[in-house]
């Protein structure tokens, strides 16, 4: 069984991490295709990014599922083009902003997440509300740095760190890590807290792997049906 | 004052009676820069259409802006890319499914949306449940057609009425016209009805010009603030 | 085409307030009927108040209505009467709480809202949840001053500032001004802070000018049926 | 112990069956004030109806306080002037759609509310939201009677239990009686259903009196701070 | 008529201060019938302590009906076994925690409850959301002491003070006890505090008193029918 | 790596086919502990029924700890005892109602529930509530059958499949089967119906096993510390 991982982002070096964080949670128990867009924007921090991005989000899935991938991983905490890719898609899609709220909601009673930037909170508030996971959301917490200065190093793991000792203060008993780039980190992050720690990318590889292999898939009946030939520029 | 109203679609057709709901709704007592796209996909059914549509409505807003336009109206109900439009605009913009919304729950105590296809139902619920307005929302009906076959002739007219009628049977006391392809026939509908119709166009090319005139802008410092220089492809 | 403006309260700088916001959201594009009861309280704090108020308000739109309005606004942020004002109008009746967070719902994430006193907060809230806006607000603050006490003196003007700041560093994108006594002030706070300020009174005649002039009424289907002659005592 | 009960319209035959039911739930225990206002509609069914009550509703519990009781039922659906009630009591004020709602909230898993008419069933969904006790109101149905035309005939209680069977048919497992003139037919109701069936007299008298009892009392910190002079007209 | 009041766990200092606040609460207008189950735990902290006990709850409730109580609380703030207890009564059944909050929410626009331990503080957030009551909750404090600390002693009060004054400091209008074993300080308290205090054995015995004085009854129709035979172990 | 399944009622024929249901989905790729309690009632129905297997169930999942299990899954749509479960394991621990909502929420926009019985309805929508996925819930319909009757016989499987396609009619583009008891029909039924079929089990099964793979333990910092020995009787 293989599971595709898409990094909507095209920085090697995320992508990289992403790589490896989806190959822990496999743990070499079934195969993985990572990869990131041909094209598309070096992060994703606004809408107009996410535009920019969907479009090869969804061509990186209808390649994978060409090459019979069993379930999909997007691996961006903005989950974008989910629904669209579940419209190419038969096997379950998620994004890891989803996949870790639901992993998050049976862990503990409450939930918190840390995110970049202050500015971005109400965007993830208004996921859990999508996603029916925001009573359950005790807080939003910020380390203030953008995507691409999550590298790490002890001084961006300590910023990561200072937000989620701040979401387990305000109540919450499980930290979900709000950007895939905060991956690498979370290791280091769950030694040195005493709640668990939600990564995405691991989480929702977790979960999309139960799922195919419990042979669920993605209806196609309504909002999820293909496209049916409207190709995606 | 000049207010933009965009239809996300390519089809000439659409962008016609779009135009000449937005001209009825503005009477003359204020400009209107109505365009389509220069490329995209001929009608938005599937999340891959939106995908599609996106970075180019996003650009009709851009060139809007540079002319001067003090408002922004996203003539497709799904409301396309409005996020991002918000992004590179300094007025408010809104997608008409919000704004007829908006419209409607201010002239009764419930409202009802007639789209067009059946499956698209709960995407509609989905959208007022965004927007803060499912409450009063009593119910979604669909005529059964697809967006580029409402045409306005008599037999496409009576599809949607019916439609219509069954929305203010279930007991709400506003039909709102949950396609821009229905504006054609909404002084029709009206005269049949004993209720107000909300059209999108007009009804949101109303709300963006009341409030352009009145001094109101969208705020830049958070979700909206500027992509800086990222541009949309 | 005529608007009206109708002040609860009998406080005459109150009326003058008011007529000017409203005189500069029209800006000489349409008339207006500015007026206040020709009975009734002083100012609107208390329940009590606003049953005191409630016959004189109806009154008042019965007139407009008799002089052809075509839209009417409620310029208190209790939003009095607003359902008995819509079972005699034609046009849509708004008050200016509704208006001005239906404004603001679309002009950022989040919103807040600057009131007089402390004790007032749950009620504000309690409105937004009736008006669907509750997951956008993003907090309400006071400035613990009495509906009289705003006068637009420098004094007033900080403690209002202090609180619209307040709202801002909670995490709100736009400031609503939760007190028509407020208007006066609407145009200094803008120039201090970096948000937009939606001054009820100003928004509130620009959104229902907006809608009745693309045609929209008020439902007479149901729940604002013309009460058929019982005479508003 | 008094307990007061205001019917808040001036129609004596629902005043005598208002009475007649507070009556029966006090079952001697304890004494009642019942009375209908000086002056006021006839009935409560619009807007219009509930602004023309309110202040003389007021006024009955004005005195009612002055006389010592120690709680205050309001016996109309609407629960009109509850919030202006309870600024000039200290006891507690319930009016019959809260008492009912609460009551039948702790009765079964779900309820369901007879109403007149069926323009009239948004105001009581809204009312639940407001209460809180939406999730557990499973349907209203409505009789098709105007408000005075509830006599307790044979045709009238029919009418009435259809409606009610209607309620359980939806899956309710407790039928409220959604009108005080439904008072006179709940005991016959009860032994036709296989439902409790709460009226909302009986029910808010006996609510109300148990919590005065208990010693519970209206808190004067805010919201029902006493208006301190300011006059009801 | 009897009212049953049970202390679901087996500390007799509890049962003994849970006898007292009903008794005041009856003030000899009524019997009462008071006890522990026969086993158990000493305390409900935990989800295991509830499932320890309930089927001692269950036990009890059985015994009262067949002694014909009119109506049962469960005086333990985690309303255990109460949708059981409710199948093999008749009568109301319900927990001082619904029993409170039920209260709270007509003495005041909002109300807080203090409680324990402040791990327990989402726990009493979702039994408010349960129950409905979760707009009108303004917040929870914990005075952070084992159920069986507390003894009405100054000590203990002063604890449960400060958690009361932040609640109100919070915005609430009326402090609600989140522990029977509170039940001892309650008249004290109110006298520190200028807010109502609602003790859940007082105010639940007053409710479901008044409940069953008039007439009410438990639904057998779903829910809470009799189990028919199956016991309890 | 060990999962453990528990019925939690004593029917062997139901943990037969729990087993079956749970072996496909682990499909060989890893071990499975699946048991039912030594003690406890044959059907659980009631709440009487649930709280006589609670203690047992919780018994069951303290074995599996001490032999090594990282996730447990509770097979009873009821999700009786999670919450103790989860005071006493380290591993995620869910049961089959709160799994199969989950992993339905992210395959469709909408999902229904078959269950046994109509009274039961209200007692799905609640947990559907109680879990965040309510609004994604478009209807529960039942087959009206006793949980024992469910045997995969032809009989037994049209009367689920009517249900289901109600479901679907309803407008829902996933089924989730409500009952472990229908767990043996799941792959005739997907065969009928042309939208994915959740069967509780197995789903709970590969998210359980998904997320135990992927490190992911329940949080220990609050509601779920272990109880620190109380034991459960």
């Amino acid at each position: 069984m293989r599971i595709q991982v898409v990094n909507p982002n095209t920085t090697r070096g995320m992508t990289a991490a992403v790589t490896r964080a989806a190959e822990a949670a496999a743990g070499g128990r079934f195969e993985l295709r990572c990869s990131q867009p041909a094209d598309g924007p070096l992060s994703i921090e606004t809408a107009a990014d996410t535009i920019a991005a969907s479009p090869h989000v969804v061509a990186e899935v209808v390649a994978g599922v060409a090459e019979g991938c069993a379930g999909h991983v997007i691996a961006c905490f903005d989950d974008p083009a989910v629904a669209a890719c579940r419209e190419v898609a038969s096997g379950p899609v998620v994004g890891i902003a989803e996949g870790s709220m639901l992993a998050a909601s049976v862990l503990g009673i409450r939930y918190g997440v840390v995110t970049t930037a202050r500015a971005g909170i109400p965007m993830i508030e208004d996921m859990a509300v999508r996603y029916g996971l925001d009573r359950k959301l005790q807080s939003v917490r910020s380390c203030e740095m953008a995507v691409l200065e999550l590298d790490g190093s002890p001084a961006s793991n300590a910023r990561v760190l200072t937000a989620a000792q701040q979401v387990l203060d305000d109540g919450a008993e499980v930290v979900v890590l709000g950007c895939a780039g905060m991956a690498q980190s979370a290791v280091w992050l769950e030694s040195e807290l005493r709640a668990p720690v939600v990564e995405g990318v691991a989480a929702t590889v977790g979960l999309v792997y139960g799922m195919a292999a419990a042979g669920l898939r993605t209806s196609k009946l309504g909002a999820y049906a293909h496209p049916e030939g409207v190709a995606v520029r």
